[in-house]
């Protein structure tokens, strides 16, 4: 199966629609999460250094991690389950094919 | 007076000194105090990367500002003035040239 020659019906659409969305609003409201945090328990300057040097960091992962294209989504959703944002259960209703090549790519 | 010509005593030198650490001291507390507060609101992704833009801003301001060179201290002092980090009082015992060309700078 070439990833990029993959036809996604539209239940599909609508199921990997819906598993996108449920991974940005975990990874983002963790990450607003952990902001507050850490931004509460800052009593120096060299702390929102690296606050920002964090920020940094995320936002060009998230900024290139959201890409909802066909063509690179078995990847994205590879990504999302094994950063913990999906479950393999999120993606239910997938044709087989795809939901194996999922797995198998997030164990790499 | 040429600003780079400028001949700083010991005594005026301890009071720069003892300046220049007040308004490191009141910036860097209000910086925290922002963003302990500005972060304690975010309920939005959009809004940590307005922090970041936040962030990235001041820190570029702060590491070009905070510059302890006699060749440079009267602008520094200017601007520490200008921003409200020190008050003309702060300043008591350098040359009175000294305050009336930063006094001066601060009001450009």
């Amino acid at each position: 199966m070439q990833v990029n020659e993959i036809i996604w019906s539209e239940t599909e659409q609508k199921i990997a629609e819906v598993a996108f969305q449920k991974a940005y609003e975990r990874e983002t409201s963790t990450l607003i999460q952990e902001i507050r945090e850490s931004a509460g328990a800052i009593t120096e300057l060299d702390q929102i250094w690296r606050l920002h040097d964090f920020l940094s960091a995320r936002r060009h992962e998230i900024d290139g991690k959201y890409d909802f294209s066909y063509s690179v989504l078995l990847f994205v959703f590879a990504t999302f389950i094994k950063q913990g944002w999906l479950q393999p259960t999120d993606l239910e209703g997938l044709a087989k094919d795809k939901l194996a090549k999922i797995i198998s790519l997030a164990r790499m």
